[in-house]
């Protein structure tokens, strides 16, 4: 089964989400990115609608922005 | 253990959210409440923290908002 993708940056409101997904998501569910430190995905991420951090990428392809850390558009 | 309570108001991005959330956290971990049927739930979802629908209340407290669809000032 494809994976959701949890994007976020390492900000406090990400890491508190992170760890929220996390606590509820079967951890083979879900793939998490930090998009501070695989920079190289942060084009992708936006490319699949992700416009803020934290998002999670559902396996259809939908985008759930939770709460709000960052701007795609400071991650580049 | 304690579940976490998914809030929505039936709104188009609320069901979208409620099928994606159902989808990839098991049943058991998360209960559905209807702000738009369940009325007099409305200020207790307030009082927790909720400031717009679909949002997501974690078993330790926390708050995830998730996109938007209503402002829960909306709904009462």
């Amino acid at each position: 089964m494809k994976k959701a993708v949890f994007y976020h940056a390492g900000c406090p409101v990400c890491v508190s989400a992170e760890q929220d997904i996390l606590n509820i998501i079967p951890k083979d569910r879900v793939e998490v990115v930090h998009l501070g430190i695989d920079t190289t995905k942060v084009q992708y991420a936006e490319d699949q609608g992700v416009q803020s951090v934290p998002a999670l990428v559902m396996p259809n392809g939908n985008v759930l922005h939770i709460n709000f850390g960052a701007a795609i558009e400071d991650l580049k």
